[in-house]
Parts: structure tokens; sequence; C-alpha cells
């Protein structure tokens, strides 16, 4: 697997210490750049340097410029394909994505960025509301969507018996995509969580899957402002993290009537939001 | 304590659900702001937005100026303070760092970062290469320092009983600085693992104590290149990570001679690089 490295390593148990080999989760620098034309005049830019585990960078690009709310769909983007520039080390790391002819990239909040809205300066509340401004899939009339509590204490099972890197390694984040009845669709993983989920809204934006409406999305760790602000621009209604989530995470899935449980391990999961969508067993007599 | 929220929740165990309260981590954004003067004419400059559980927020704002290579030394600081700008929500969200008379920051890094180097495009070794020529520590001569290996087993229980708001939120990451003999010296904790461990630095800066060579770095997660860096920045010469390395913090830890230890638990642990500095035990019959 290329995105494993394996070297020497001295492994120590109580006062035993023996020669072994380790895999190591490969952390590479990407800088993605976007390529296109604007006055007639052709530009090329580089908008991101992001620590990753190599493969899927493709989808990667396509998913990051995506949920910054840079280019707003799959056909924005004409072409991805790897720089090769300088030296035998960096091959493989600069993805350059060109955009469409007459498709100008929303660059602002990438300059600016989500945190700092000229309203109020930078704060949690302005945050949220420069996401609704971005967001494509905001307005979309809702069909009401439900999930099992018994469904989803399976899914982290399911996530680990298909997470093979992070079982060797230790080292990765995984994001993960089930239809609502409990099928994995997309799993990517990486050293950085967000980067597993821009390669997951990357693969469902190339596969014209979204918005993710009916989905559940599954994080591998704790759920924090960015990654729910990825799956908002997604359209994802349904998130579940195995680890704790932040005071940020929460009130933005409570802005967007997004889903949020946390925690869900060992047949347990806290609902923080819009927990309607849930359904529990109900057992009846069957006289 | 500040950096918790407490909100209602529904925790589900099997089939039951029961209406509770949760304590959340809180995250909220930071900016961090250079105030400077250049060829007589007054500048300020945003540098940075991070997402951080507020508190400590000087020492995050000297750590990561410090770590990222734009001051020098504390006596490059004259003052830290909040700025308070708009809204009733934003307080304490922007921190303002004044640099002494004739100080220039060093910005360059911070606009192309450590990942891109003009000599070969985009890679790890570039990246790696980037920090010697930052770094303030790298060329000292260091006297030899060593660890016993039954110490390291017990610094993960002794930071486990001193991160207080961890136990409760389940959602933060926490830097731990020891003395060599085990005594914990300074412990942050935050939403993002790099701003837990530019607050430790920063105070370890602010204190003085700066290079950290007669010190253990323990990390509560992972260690990614981000932190190795960091370490190298404050002239770290052992880490140790309750989490996996990736490969590339391996190979950096290897090019500035640092002990790596990862997966410290349970009464084991790896180590990845620098090995001579731990010291095992040697049984000797009496006789």
């Amino acid at each position: 697997m290329p995105e494993i490295k394996r070297i020497p390593v001295t492994k120590v148990t109580d006062a035993e210490s023996i020669e072994a080999t380790d895999a190591l989760a490969i952390e590479e620098p990407l800088e993605i750049r976007l390529e296109y034309v604007l006055n007639g005049e052709p530009k090329i830019q580089n908008v991101s340097v992001t620590m990753r585990t190599p493969g899927c960078d493709a989808e990667l690009a396509a998913g990051f410029l995506f949920t910054e709310g840079i280019v707003k769909n799959a056909a924005e983007i004409s072409k991805v394909d790897y720089c090769f520039i300088a030296c035998a080390e960096n091959k493989e790391n600069v993805i350059q994505v060109k955009l469409n002819e007459g498709v100008i990239p929303n660059l602002q909040h990438s300059e600016r960025n989500f945190y700092t809205t000229s309203s109020c300066g930078v704060c949690g509340k302005g945050s949220i509301s420069a996401i609704r401004t971005v967001g494509v899939f905001n307005e979309q009339a809702e069909q009401p969507i439900f999930v099992n509590s018994e469904l989803l204490y399976r899914l982290p099972g399911i996530l680990r018996d298909r997470q093979e890197v992070f079982a060797e390694t230790g080292g990765l984040h995984a994001s993960a995509l089930f239809s609502l009845d409990g099928n994995l669709l997309l799993i990517r993983e990486d050293v950085g969580r967000h980067n597993a989920l821009d390669k997951l809204i990357g693969a469902a934006l190339t596969k014209n899957l979204l918005p993710l409406k009916n989905h559940i999305l599954l994080l591998s760790g704790r759920a924090s402002f960015e990654l729910i602000q990825k799956a908002v621009m997604a359209g994802i209604k349904i998130i579940a993290a195995v680890g704790a989530p932040s005071s940020l995470a929460v009130e933005l899935a409570e802005e967007f009537d997004i889903t949020l449980v946390g925690f869900l391990r060992n047949q347990r999961f806290n609902i923080y939001t819009a927990g309607y969508r849930i359904l529990f067993p109900v057992y009846e007599n069957s006289n």
C-alpha cells in the first residue's frame, strides 16, 4: 500500500526490548493550485498547502475547493492533474485544478476564510453565518429522513473492519459515508481528519452524488467545527462521530438542523442536535 | 471552568435513552495580529486565525509566533493583549502582539510556510530543511541527556490525572512538559493539538525556559510533522506520544537527533529515533 512506510523500530514492553518493523502512515505536503482565466489572462494560483497522506489527491483537491466554497460544483472543473516540478522527492506533491472556460473561482473566502467576517470581526456566530452565504445546499427543501438507533451502533464496527491502513499504523483518521440502511458507500483515510473528509466529499462530488441528503457521515474521531462545516457544504444531514464534538460543532449542527451524534461506541451514543431523525425500537406485546 | 460549555443531551445506551447534561470543550476562533513598525510606519497585520479553546491566549499567540519562526525570542515581544472589536460574541477572540521598537518580524515563512521552499517545490525533505534555516536552537552544542524506560511508562498516567477538561469532555488534546526525572512542569489543553503545543511553548518562552533541552515533551495523541516541527523550534530533544507518529514526523526527528517514542501506553512504547537516550534497568545478581 502506498500510504504506508515500513521502518525499523525498537518495541519496548516492560523491561524487554526487541528490534522489529513498524508501519507508519505517510505524511507529505500537497500544494493545491487553481488554473483559470480572469479577464482574458491565464492565472495559476496556489490556494492551499496541506500535510496529507498521498492517495486520492484529485478527490482531495476537488473536495477542498468545494467544501471551502471556491468552486460550486463538479461541472466547473475541467481537469485535475499533478504538476511534476523539481526534485525527485516532490513528485505528486503539487496538484493543479483547471477550471472550465468562464468559471471564476470564489477566492474571497479562501483569503479571509470562514472564521473572519467583515460584519463582526472574529467569532463563532460569525463563522456560522459565513457558511450560510456560501453553501449551495442550504435552502433545499428536505424530505424527512430517519435512522434506527440499532443501525448506528453497527457503523463503527463496519468502519474498523474496513479501515485497513489505520489498523496497521494506528495513525489515520477516517471518514465514511453510509446509506440510511447502513451500507458503506465510501471510505477515505488520511493523517489529517479534514483531508479524510475532503477526499470523501471530493469523491462524492466526482460521482455526482451531492447533495448527500440521504446519507450518514461517520467520523472516526472528534467532531470539530471544520468537519461539520465541510459536511454542511455537502448537504449532509446526519453525522455520527466516534469521539466528542466541540461547542462550536454543536452550534453549527443546530443552526443547519443536522443530526449530530457523538461518542458512538460500545453500544452507546449521545444525541446533541436534531434527535427527531433517530428512531428507537418499540417492543410490543404480541397479544 | 471557562473551557467548558454545558448543554442538554440525550444519552442512548442499548435501547434506552435519558435526558442528561454533557460538557463540551469550547471551540472559538482566535485571530492573532502583529503590531510593529516598518520603515517608520506602524503596521498591524493578521498572521493567523485558528480554532482554539479559549484560555492561555497570550501564550498561544507568543508560542505560535515563536514556533513559526516569526519572532526569535521573548525579548522581541513588548505586549500581548486582546482587542475588543465589535459584537459581544467576539470578545477575547482577537489578540494583538506588539513587538519592541526596531524588531522586524520574519513573515517570510508565515506567508510561504514551512511546507513550500523555493529550492525544490513542495516536498517533505524541503519542509525539513526549511526548519533548519529558521530554528534558533539547532546548532547548540548539547550535553547528553537520558531518560529511564520505567519513568516513561509513568508519564501518561500523570497526564491523565491532570488533564481535567479532557476527563470531562473527552474533546481536548494535551501537551505536557516533564523534567528528566518525571516532574510535571507544564500542561496545556486545546481542541487543536497544535494549539495545545503552542500554548505550552508560549508559556515556556514567557518563563524564559527555552531551549527545553533537559525536558520530555508528552503528546496526548498522534505525532504529526507539525508537532515535531514546533518541538524542534523549542529545542526539545525527547518527545513521547501516546499515539502513532507519521512518516514525516519520524524523518524530522531523525534529522534533528530527537528521541521520538510512540504508542506510549499500557507499559509499552516504540522507539523510532535516537534510542540511545533511553536507559533500561539492568538486573544484577547481588552476590
